[in-house]
């Protein structure tokens, strides 16, 4: 594969998915100011926009098309980022940065940052709740769909991960909780990501199944690629400090199974998550690619 | 009215959101036990569960029946439950004590607290998208009620409300926005759990309309009486430290205009949205107590 085609792919995914969140979002001279700013300032500090990307690509493999699923697409960014401003707190990670930019609570206030949060979650609900955006949706798949990404949101999921990250640190960490952690603070967002594309475009089960498998296993493989960068990535490539996990006692897999162990594991599993989608057509390339990159990004 | 008829009411009905939010909770013996706890201390605290006894109490007063709207009172309480927690945190009100027990984060630290707030209001999405419990609402009216309670509790409404209250504190404040934080903070909730009842009902424009009237009304009513109880209550009566509001240079009505004039401005208020439900018939009492409970209530 040519680099660039996956690079101009990205490029142009975001673009879509940043101007969409453009559009449905309030402008920054809303009521009270300081809330707008915030919700703005830490949604658009430079996110890749997987989860989005991820949602359109799984909508795009089963034939749907990008445009009817851009809301939820948009909304898994609006929870995806709420998540990073809550995890920046000094009462969780207490990051001053993140991708080279200050952190919502060193630019707001600790107040304004944990509310940015609470506005980001509920207008990610508001979002894929408007029926006038979402008419190409019938409304029972609609609300399947909202509750999918709601308990993958919630303390089965991504709160889950985070409490027991969070209650984990400077521990002795065995390798199951680890899985849990990495399953559950990011796998299970990226997973549904994958779902709500292909629900809401009418998937059946076989296809639906299949993405669950890819996202499941995309979904570990990122966070192991990212273990890896944090231990051996760039300060200017990664836009923070790195080692940065170790150094705040946070266990990763290249701390648990070392490095080279840690890079089989996470090519082995963007291998099946290859395999896990070869009964699709070439509208499948794309998650594909997506899967390929993970063990070949440097940042 | 003889007071101990609405004391009979209220508890019966805290009784049915007590139980329904017990079923439809996850149980503290779940992974990872923190958050579970943490959940349940707060939900558990002794709220007085007025949000959902307002939507049973419009869905009877249109002709609808309780159980249909069970879930969405439930979650209506657990998204005011959250906003309690994040409210009490340090980097908001800093508050040690709510109801005469320890506050979540002084219980579990602030960052199980912060995730616990998180974890109810996903929860509150949670709960209201699923269709097996919702079965005898259209799922489009589901949907648009959905939209409203999340526009009712972002930062068009209760986080709104709250990101002037916090950045008003120890400000000369006019009486503008003393308003806008009382409508939003406490107002949109209290308006969206009267629709949401009405609307999950089937109610026509001209009910929901009156009702969303009332609701305004006896918003405002119960911060005005909060205000004043705040200024003159009885420490043991309230469970909190009183005077508290003014200690911390909050602005508040009494403050702001006297304490007869609040006390009129209140009474004005109940009168109205009394006013504002004459044309239901008797099956709107239980709405007519609550109003007129507000001015007399003395806990």
């Amino acid at each position: 594969m040519n680099p660039d085609t996956l690079k101009i792919y990205l490029e142009a995914r975001k673009k879509i998915i940043d101007d969409a969140l453009d559009r449905h979002l309030p402008g920054e001279d809303r009521y009270p100011p300081d809330i707008f700013k915030a919700v703005r300032y830490s949604l658009f500090a430079g996110g890749k926009r997987i989860r989005p990307i991820l949602c359109m690509a799984a909508a795009e493999a089963v034939g749907g098309e990008i445009d009817p699923v851009l809301p939820v697409a948009c909304a898994l960014e609006l929870i995806h980022t709420y998540s990073l401003i809550h995890d920046d707190l000094p009462a969780m990670d207490d990051d001053d940065y993140r991708r080279g930019m200050l952190t919502s609570h060193k630019v707001f206030g600790e107040g304004v940052a944990v509310l940015a949060g609470d506005a980001l979650l509920t207008e990610a609900f508001r979002l894929m709740s408007e029926r006038e955006l979402m008419k190409n949706t019938p409304p029972e798949t609609l609300l399947d769909v909202i509750r999918e990404i709601a308990v993958a949101a919630g303390y089965f999921g991504m709160v889950g991960g985070q409490v027991v990250d969070l209650q984990s640190e400077g521990q002795a960490v065995d390798p199951d909780t680890l899985h849990y952690i990495h399953t559950h603070k990011t796998g299970a967002m990226i997973i549904v990501s994958v779902r709500a594309g292909a629900l809401l475009s009418g998937a059946g089960d076989a296809d639906v199944d299949a993405l669950s498998l890819y996202g499941r296993h995309i979904g570990l493989a990122f966070q192991i690629a990212d273990d890896i960068l944090n231990v051996e990535g760039d300060r200017k490539m990664m836009g923070k400090g790195t080692g940065s996990d170790a150094d705040r006692g946070k266990i990763t897999y290249p701390a648990l199974m070392g490095l080279d162990a840690s890079r089989e594991k996470a090519g082995k599993l963007v291998e099946e998550a290859l395999s896990a989608i070869s009964r699709f057509d070439d509208r499948v390339l794309p998650l594909r690619m997506i899967a390929s990159y993970i063990t070949e990004r440097k940042m």
